[in-house]
């Protein structure tokens, strides 16, 4: 019923969102989504596209949320890479019908209806974090962190220093 | 959302329980349904095999239901052609999360568990016919019965009279 594509826009910008203003690059999202870069590429696309998300260049660039986490609805990620078709008219083109669905399609669209209606009233900041819950995407996001901080730690310029010290 | 499968599946558990306990051919449903020939052969195969509908052969064979329409929840005929995949370990294998999800995934498994419990209280006798409103299908059913009811009055023998050729 949700799509891949869903799963992983939504797993982008959750990822992005606990970046918590940091410039996230394709590549950290990559690897923390476990989307594959060309397939998030696109998706990035699509959330650019639709105003979710903003693609800063250079050295340190990357994407960042436009908005707070608390201020963007799930269902705006959904619709920004593949909407919630709900059902307008008869499926079958059934002149008779029109926009007047017959039990069936009335059901079916109020399937629809109320998952819509789930997604709009959920923030990505709901998503982010509820208490004594487990942290989206966190054990693959801990590891990123700790990369990144050591990355910071250490000077540009710095070379590895070989092992030679041996206490025994 | 809601697949082709499963509308078309639903397209064709309806019709069979409009010709209330007459069999339906598959030809008879393929027209109605709008589904393409090869495409419903395959959904009634997962439609016999799931024991939602019985395939009787011979002069007058074709589909009837197993069940009174009242019997018969669309969650079954949904689960028998593609059912719904609830999420029930963290989609990202991260073993810290295993069974328990993170608030992403609690979202959306919420949003199909609620699809599901809708989809279980709705009998296919609910989407045959609902006051002031308007019947499945109803066009080219009407059309089909019509034409079923035509052939009856024809003598089994009659043969197509040959078309004469226009030739322009």
């Amino acid at each position: 019923m949700i799509s891949q594509t869903v799963e992983y826009a939504l797993r982008a910008i959750v990822t992005i969102a606990q970046h918590e203003g940091q410039p996230c690059t394709a590549q950290q999202i990559s690897k923390i989504t476990q989307v594959p870069a060309p397939y998030l590429s696109k998706l990035m696309q699509g959330l650019v596209r639709a105003g979710l998300t903003n693609s800063q260049r250079g050295l340190h660039g990357g994407f960042v949320l436009t908005r707070k986490p608390a201020e963007m609805s799930i269902l705006e990620v959904v619709d920004a890479v593949d909407p919630i078709q709900r059902i307008r008219e008869c499926p079958l083109g059934i002149s008779t019908h029109g926009s007047h669905l017959c039990p069936l399609h009335q059901r079916l669209d109020r399937a629809m209806e109320m998952v819509e209606k789930l997604f709009r009233e959920t923030t990505v900041a709901d998503v982010l974090a509820e208490p004594g819950s487990v942290t989206p995407l966190c054990a693959e996001k801990k590891l990123m962190m700790v990369k990144m901080n050591l990355a910071k730690q250490k000077p540009a310029t710095t070379k590895k220093r070989p092992k030679t010290k041996k206490k025994g």
